[in-house]
């Protein structure tokens, strides 16, 4: 039995063979993300800004210097915050048929600040190990004033739909013998060589999450 | 002597160093990107979703489904588009020094339905040839009636800003011979071995744009 959607704003009417709403499911695409575009209404109009992001338990952090516009924004009102991973363009024989392989979710809701210093600081070393898992416990660890001039905010996973497409090209049967390639071809955030600070004397590499190839 | 903003709007008040509002850099980031995430207003709520685009001449370019939501949405109001490439990790040796390699984005303006069909025809060529450059003089091109079930929607880029961080760590002093590697991890979307269709015949690979490595 699938998951419904949890709002009617979340609910996925074109192709709703491709929605999902189970939580594992969203979770696993979010713990893919280093960022999201979060779109938000500011001063009579709509904007939509890329973030960093994180997962911990039910919720999405975000973090924003204090009063700023943004965080500012984020906690007057609602908004809507979406990860997307590109995973494969598929090239059919028709102009038509074309499309992409991808994960989505899409999140509605309002941000809340998170205060008590020990929580700020627990979410910021979660933040960190994100991006390169086990650096926490290797770099300094925010101070008080770097923790007090960052506001850390965090949004419910509640209200969530995501959309997977991750098949083959769908040609129609009359386009079957064009003769041109057709299929997927995967595509996925890779790695370059890393690049070493000057100043850098450590040559231990950092690690690097399984996301990233 | 750079451009200034070209809107209240899009003027980039935090990091002003990274912001970039010439029409070069906008055409350059955009044109490497398959998705833009595009923000706007719905019955009563904001929504953040993802779509594929290209750029040709001065506009960006989407296509949706006849009286979807989102095609009467973006064609009754404004709305915000954001492109954002990931280009890599940036570790330092404390928590609060991290940062990420980007290159975004963010255009505002209102859509608008292009109706000729030889303007459609050969803006959807474009497109596929923006996914595999030369490939829509190869597959089926579209006919009548895909044609008439599409709405090709266009927005100006005149009303755009760019944001880019494309350098090394900046750790504080204090923290140079703190023992943790430091450095930037450049990362790229790179293709993965190509999945030809089971009833593909064809063996000549499809060729991929310059941005996929």
């Amino acid at each position: 039995m699938t998951s419904p959607a949890p709002s009617p704003r979340t609910e996925i009417r074109r192709k709703p063979q491709r929605a999902h709403y189970d939580a594992a499911t969203i979770a696993a695409i979010v713990d893919q993300a280093l960022l999201c575009h979060v779109a938000f209404n500011d001063a009579g109009s709509v904007h939509c800004l890329p973030m960093a992001c994180w997962r911990d338990g039910d919720y999405l952090y975000l973090h924003a210097a204090n009063n700023s516009r943004i965080s500012r924004a984020l906690m007057a009102g609602e908004c809507a915050v979406t990860i997307t991973h590109i995973d494969g363009l598929v090239l059919a024989r028709s102009a038509f048929r074309h499309s992409m392989n991808f994960r989505s979710v899409v999140l509605y809701g309002s941000f809340a600040a998170v205060n008590p210093e020990n929580d700020k600081k627990s979410a910021f070393a979660a933040f960190v190990d994100h991006v390169s898992p086990g650096r926490s416990a290797l770099v300094r660890e925010p101070d008080a004033a770097e923790l007090a001039g960052t506001t850390l905010l965090r949004l419910p996973l509640a209200e969530a739909a995501a959309k997977i497409r991750n098949w083959g090209v769908e040609d129609n049967a009359g386009d079957l013998d064009r003769p041109v390639w057709a299929g997927v071809i995967p595509l996925a955030l890779q790695a370059q060589p890393f690049q070493p600070d000057a100043a850098c004397a450590q040559t231990t590499p950092p690690t690097l999450p399984d996301f990233i190839k």
